[in-house]
Order: C-alpha cells, then structure tokens, then sequence
C-alpha cells in the first residue's frame, strides 16, 4: 500500500537565492519569456512566478540541441551552472549557463500580444481585459495583483491580531440589503432572490456572537451606468465591532488597519512596489475633519459652489484631498458626521444633532475608500428610523432579531478593494486593478 | 484639527488573563448570559466573544443597585474585583465580584428559545436555523464556527508558506464552467449569465501566472435534491499548482496542508475543541488505493455488489473509510485513477490506460471531502478531449488561452469547508456546519 507522506519536494533554487549557488549546477523550472539571438549564442530569459532569470545558450557549453519548436511560452525545465559578474556599479549579477533543457510543454500559437516587455505599451485595457490570462503574464500586470493579495492579507492579519473572526455570509439573499434598485435579481426555484449588495445585515448579526468580525468576499451592484470607477462584482473588505465607546474606535481601527497593509507592502512587495512605480503613503495619523466644515472649507478655500450640499460630488473629494495633502501633510482625511437623510437606515444620528450622524468618510488621495459608522442598536430606534426612511420593518424580520435581543453598542466600515488597490497605484480606471472586471458591457473572460 | 492617531485602547481584561489580577479591580464588557438568583446573591455570567466569566452579585459588595429590566441578553460593562479560589481539585479559580454595572443595552424582549446551556436541547436545527442570530449566541454553536475558521485559516497560511498567491475570481460567470444543469442562471441586463460553480477554469489560466494559487471563496450550484450533504452555496477552497512532476505532488501538497490545519486546530482551538468534543485526526501519512483496487475490495472483502462500476455510491465510500481505519490506521484515504468517463473535460487521462485518469478523491473518514488531479495542458488535447466529451470549445474559448499559448503540467484541487468542517465534527447535516445555509428550501435569514 503506497502512502503519501506530505513531502513537498523543492528541486528548483530560486533566483533570490542563485548567490548561495556560485559556480554550482542547479535546476530551475519556468516559462521562456523572451528569447533573444545574439552572435554564437541566445540569451533565452525564464519567467518564473516571482521573477524574471537571465540564462544564457550555446551550443558550446550547452548539450541540449536547440529545436526550433521551442518558443516563447514554452514551459521547460532546465539545469545550468550559475555564473556570477560584476555590472557596470560593481555589483554581483548571477545568470545560468545552460547546460540541459527538459521541454515540458510547447504552445500551440504565438502570443497575440507582446507580454515580455517591462508593460504592456499601446495595447487598450479593453484588449489587455480580453486576454487576461495572457497578459497577466506581463511582470507589471502580474505586480498589480500581487499588491492587491497584500492589501488583503494586511487586512486579514491586522484584524486577526486584534480579535476578529472571520465570517462567510451566504450571497444569495432574501432580501437587498440596503434597498435601491441596484441590486440583481436571482430567479432561485421559482422564489425571487437577490445576490448580496454588502455583508452589512450579517456582520452586525455576529457581532452579537463574536464581538469583532471580518469578511472579504465578493459584492454584486447592478449598476446600470458605465465609470471609471464603479464595478458590478468587486471584492468588499468589511469589519464590524461591537462594544465600542465611540463611533471614533472605528476610524481608529482603520488608521491602525491602514498602518499595519501599508507596512506590509513596504517590507513584503519591494519588487512589486517598484516595478509599479507605486508611492505608498507614510501614515502617522489620519486628520478628521466635519462634513459641514469641509463643505465651508470648499466654499471659503477653494470658491466651488456645490451642487449638493448633503452630499460631495468627485471634484469636492478632490479638493478636500488636495487640501489634506497641502495643509495637514496627510494622503488620507476622514470626513465625520454626514448627514442623516444621505446615509442607510442602520446608521446611528448624532445625538447631539440629529440631522447628522455618527458616521464617516476615509477619502485616500481624493477619493472615498471607505463608508463607515455607528449603528443603531436599539431595537425601538431601529424600527421607527426604518419607517421614517421609508422601509418596511417586517422586512428585515431577521435582521431586527440582533436588536430586539440585545445588542451592543457597534460600528463598522466596508472597503472595496479593487478601487483602494487602483488609487494606491494611480490607476484612472478601477478594471486595471480588477482581474476579471464584470461591468454593463463586461462578463468575459 | 484632530487627528486619529490608530491607536487601539483595550480596556478591558480577558478572562485568561484574570491570574495576573487577583485582588485587583478590573473592567469586563459583555451579554448577560445567565443569570441564577441565590439567597442573597446571584451569579451573573457574563458571555464575552471567547468566554464565559462567572461574575458575583451582592448589595453587600456592589455599587449597583439592581434594576429589574435588566435581564438576559442585556450588554453590560462591570467593574469589580478578581478573586479567587480553591476548587475540589485544589485548582485555582477566578471570578469577578461586581462592584459596579454600566448598562450599555437591554433588549426589547425576551429570547424565543434557550442558548444559555452547553448546547441547544431539543430544539429542531430547522428553529436553529431560522433563529441563526440569537442561536449562534450558544456556545457550542460559536464553537463549530470558530473550528470553520481555523480550517480556512490553515488552509490560506500553509499554501501562503508554500509559494501559493491567494487570487479573486468572478462570480458572475459567462459560461458554466463545467457545464451540467446545475447552474444557477441570472439575467444581466438582458444577457444571460452564470453564477460560479467553481473556480475552476480561472484558478487554471492563473497558473500560467503565479505558477501557484488559491482561493476560498463561495460556489454555487442549482442542486434541486435535497440531501443531508448539498446545499446550493458553500465554500470552495480550491489550489492549483504548475511545474508539477506527477498528479501525486498534488496529493503531498494535500497531506502537508491537512497535517497543518489538525495541528493549527489542536494548537490554538483547544476550548472548541473541547466544547464540540471534536476527534482531530493525527496524520502521518495518507495511504492510497487505486479505484479498481478499492472496487475489488468492496467485492471481496465488504461483499458487496456496486450499482455502478465507474463510480463509488455513499455506502461504498464507508466501506473504504472503514477498511482505511481498521487495516491502515488512518482517517484519511486517497483513491486514485477514476474511470475517465466520470471525470471533467479537463482531467488529464492517465497515459498507461487512457480509460483511467490521474486524478483521485480523499476520502476522510469515510466521506469525500476532496475531487482534484492533473489536467490537461496541451491545447490539441485538450481540444479532442471537450469533443469527445460533448463540449463545444469555441464555448470555452477564453479557457483555452492557457492551453493555446502556453501551459506547465499542472493540477489542483477542491475542498468544501462546510462538508469537512460537519465530518470533522461529527455531525449528519452539512446545514450544521454552515452558518446562513442556502437549499432548496431555504433562502433566509
């Protein structure tokens, strides 16, 4: 009876490590992403999946017999000696002389698009969309996501560090969370239902469980109008947590939250922070500022006549951004105490005046990133805000269950990571930080 | 202006950390989850989002002057002594001497059923179900999802040690992946699309990527059964790897990753454990049978006549997790080389008998918690193989990119978290371990 013990075989060295491996032979496995002919030899470059290795052929020191066949996008193995030279700063540079390549795989097509440049130049994001698993390939592509995967996991460890649970509410729903029409309506067994707008419902409903909760997971807005930065199906990184003193435990959360990623990014995703040119900001602490003062301060400071004075349009976030940067020397503000008649049902009022609540804004750079607040958690307050915000109690029969049974004081916010991702890479369209953007005119790949 | 500096104040003491504070006054918040009146006294147990702290009452020593709509489920901040005590066993043991309540809630009624014993009695898992909010509240409920958590925990920090990129793919579907009638439809403004049944074909194309990824996100499937093991949403823990040697490293990656989460279980879930009195495995090794083996000792040993010789039914799988324990002393068995008939499109046929395909199922104690193998990533092969398999592959275009331009060997595999988390835990029903489950019959809360 053969067994399996759970062995993880490494046969392979990695680049990072070619410097222990001087002079020795060793094996690598990878992609041919570039094959460049020069006289008498081929430097022929291995893309693997964190890094780009410079090896060289020729038939003098190399017993593999080249075969024609053997493009880019082959997969192969290969075993070579590393070498080491100085550059021209008189550092070490270390490259593999091939000795043998084992040829795993062959495409049956050339590549419709040229991946194996620094980015992707003069090809449309809706060509680059098309071919996604094609020019992903691409190093710089392949660093966007890598970033993303750090965001998230910041995200994640952060909060498991300081008491979160993890938390998985089903995305079928019975009813849209926050109402509106913009929400996709699913025929399930003859029963209408809808795919979940935000975690919001379920995570106030565990925070009566787990005190401190957390999910990541995908969110759906059938919105009928086609931006740069709005998405149908993005990634929402949500957390809720109850037994607060003030709706400022929350944004202090998130400053901390913000802090930990951006650190993160800085010691684990050097290569990818360079490749992307990415300016990750420094964040010492975050300044607050509210909602009705920022609207005096656009007036006042920056002559705007706004359109909306319960809410802000994009340039209002733009000048509060540009104003933030410039005065306080601070890439993120928080905007406190929107007004009531802008936010959800679930959002707290400001006891001290109510057409404003205990809620906030994080605008990044100009741009919101995050929405998030106390909420209500007496049942009694809850129901008749409902019924003043023209919702129908009975409803949210489930949902009420955590008031009418007790409930703590609790706030929490929602980030949608796609758009944090595209704003810290200077992206103008958020589909260029999205693998697979679903939009109006978009499902495929 | 203020500014939010990120700073986390914890001003309370976990129960844990009572020994470090005999004698002195400390701050707890939490639920009242039980309240028992004694002659002059009561004990309060106060329920934090980890534990149970039994917290005494008396006008002698308190402050607080006890108001009578301060009943179970109200949330409460209490300040009051540490003391402790011998007990039988002489071991020591803390409890709070309530020197003063702040009430923070009360709740508008009375729970409908009892959470506050060491599990839910007599109560029907349909009333569990439907009460989600208010019966999670019950210990050994949390238990089971914190158990939830600590499978994806593992799960996600093994593959991340083992140069595994965590990636996002769409939900919204523009084909079903693996075809079938399962699929739940949407309309998308007007287009016809598909919810997610895996994420199968994405986790392929990135491959070609990051060489190694994962996800765990939810799938869906329109299962009109309905059976103690389905449910239409649950999550996939799905992994595919490239630059494999052979199907069996997929298997090694498997075992190393499940050692890892029993032992991530044991190590920093022990009072979980200890409440759902949860039998972790201990692996060693996972032995392995081929499927025609395993068919030939159902016949032979179990005499027993399979319906079906292409595939194993639910008595048969017992069979072999009894014969796995009884003969093999283990929990754990990887049957392997499933007849190719019964396989997707994409399993890659096993060279020596083209019948056969180099894929396996592990079962866990007599159920499958596990389908993964090689595919096939030679684009001409895998075209024939759709052809055969009556799959139209201008249908899958997109997918065939990574065949088409260029693929490694590669594999993977999926895990439902919810039907490991049930048989991990011995239960019968899969709705038990799945915190808001999704049937055909049930859409709420």
């Amino acid at each position: 009876m053969e067994r399996i013990d759970g062995t993880i075989k490494k046969t392979t060295v990695d680049f990072a490590d070619f410097k222990d491996y001087d002079g020795q032979v060793v094996t690598i496995k990878g992609y041919i992403h570039r094959i460049r002919e020069m006289t008498g030899f081929s430097f022929v470059l291995i893309r693997t999946s964190k890094e780009i290795i410079q090896c060289v052929y020729s038939p003098d020191f190399s017993d593999y017999r080249w075969d024609d066949r053997l493009i880019e996008e082959s997969c192969v193995k290969i075993t070579g000696k590393v070498v080491s030279s100085k550059d021209a700063k008189g550092n070490l540079r270390y490259e593999l002389q091939i000795h043998d390549i084992q040829v795993l795989s062959i495409p049956a097509s050339q590549l419709p698009i040229v991946i194996n440049k620094k980015q992707l130049d003069n090809i449309q994001l809706n060509t680059i969309l098309d071919l996604r698993p094609i020019s992903m390939r691409n190093p710089k592509e392949r660093a966007i996501f890598k970033i993303q995967e750090g965001i998230a996991r910041g995200f994640r460890q952060f909060l498991g560090q300081n008491g979160f649970t993890e938390i998985r509410s089903p995305k079928i729903n019975f009813a849209g969370a926050e109402g509106g029409t913009n929400v996709f309506k699913l025929d399930y067994f003859g029963k209408q239902v809808y795919l979940a707008q935000s975690p919001q419902l379920y995570k106030q409903a565990l925070v009566g469980v787990y005190e401190r909760v957390f999910e990541i997971a995908p969110v759906f807005r059938a919105e009928h109008h086609d931006t740069s930065r709005h998405l149908n199906e993005y990634t929402s990184m949500d957390f809720e947590m109850g037994f607060i003193e003030s709706f400022e435990d929350i944004m202090n959360m998130e400053t901390g939250l913000l802090k930990y990623i951006m650190n993160l990014l800085k010691e684990e995703y050097k290569e990818e922070i360079d490749i992307l040119k990415a300016n990750i900001p420094e964040i010492e602490s975050i300044p607050s500022i509210k909602f009705m003062d920022a609207k005096k301060l656009i007036m006042e400071k920056f002559k705007y006549t706004p359109q909306d004075m319960k809410d802000f349009d994009p340039q209002e976030e733009e000048m509060l951004g540009k104003w933030a940067k410039k005065e306080l020397n601070s890439d993120f503000l928080f905007v406190t105490h929107y007004p009531s008649i802008k936010r959800p049902f679930y959002t707290m009022d400001d006891p001290e005046n109510p057409e404003y609540t205990l809620s906030f804004d994080l605008l990044f750079r100009g741009l919101e990133i995050t929405s998030g607040g106390q909420r209500v958690h007496d049942y009694n307050m809850q129901v008749e805000k409902m019924i003043k915000c023209g919702t129908n109690p009975e409803e949210f029969e489930t949902y009420l269950m955590l008031h009418k049974y007790g409930a703590p004081p609790h706030g929490g916010l929602g980030i949608g990571l796609e758009r944090l991702t595209m704003h810290l890479l200077g992206f103008k369209n958020v589909r260029e930080a999205t693998m697979f953007p679903r939009d109006i005119n978009r499902v495929t790949p």
